[in-house]
């Protein structure tokens, strides 16, 4: 449990899957930004899981943000296996720009991923994507840095059951 | 900067050297859990940073969680280069259990990694490591699961030289 000691971390939904055949829907924390030209991200999914079966096929996924009124989706798409449990979820899905994988509506922003890498690291598949598009909430983001604004709204994973919300503070280092 | 909206991000420093030789602090935002067994980590960091010639040379480097009286530290140490920014920092090192990189007195945590994989992913070096020791403040882990207890005395990064903090309050999900 010694990768505790990083936590709480953000946690997101990974959508994958394409909206005529099947979607899948799980939640991950182990997901990160790899390099700013291209825009890179990394997500880390285990070949148990059926989101891992899904990218596999269709090389595609998008990381969906949730808002703290997502956290009873966060924990279902945690902890059930497979797109059954889409039906006692509250999400729903809409188009992605640049992917055929859906993006999820209620979510606070969607990041629509290419896969352009893959290597298995220990018992996990980390998936490189690369960034062809996104959807975001015009009132929580700011519109030309894409920073976050309502800081309170947005999650993080502490332990199993328990998450946390940021405080709305803004720190700035005093130099 | 579509990156931005998977943030806040949890921000980390990352040392790298020896102590009898040259040592290094990096502040990094772009890490991240890649496996349960093993415990792997990875860090992206760029081939430009004297950290990235550090963790070439030593195959190793320490995860330092830095708590929010750490601020100035973490600023002065994601935007000045090289170790001469060490002589205006207020942290002071301590010999790490399981690598020769030194541990971060100050932090909450201290994570020892040694480089087990490296791939180049765009236009950072994404550096994974296996967890081989760590210490940590057991007033603000819990000792048996390493879950955080003292929440708001974590930071997060939200953009430039904007941070925040965490929330005391654990939510948990309604099922």
């Amino acid at each position: 449990m010694a990768y505790r000691l990083l936590y709480p971390l953000r946690t997101y939904l990974i959508v994958s899957g394409r909206m005529s055949e099947e979607v899948n829907v799980m939640t991950a924390d182990w997901v990160t930004v790899l390099s700013h030209k291209p825009v890179l991200v990394g997500v880390a999914i285990s070949p148990k899981r059926y989101t891992h079966k899904l990218i596999e096929k269709y090389g595609e996924y998008v990381i969906a943000v949730p808002s703290k009124d997502m956290l009873r989706d966060v924990w279902i798409a945690g902890t059930e296996s497979g797109p059954d449990k889409l039906s006692f979820m509250n999400i729903s899905f809409m188009e992605s720009k640049t992917v055929r994988t859906p993006s999820i509506r209620e979510a606070l922003a969607n990041i629509e991923c290419r896969v352009v890498a893959k290597n298995t690291y220990g018992d996990h598949t980390f998936f490189v994507g690369e960034v062809t598009g996104y959807t975001f909430n015009k009132e929580v983001y700011d519109s030309e840095e894409y920073a976050p604004k309502k800081l309170s709204l947005f999650i993080a994973h502490v332990a199993k059951e328990k998450f946390t919300r940021f405080s709305e503070e803004i720190i700035i280092p005093e130099i």
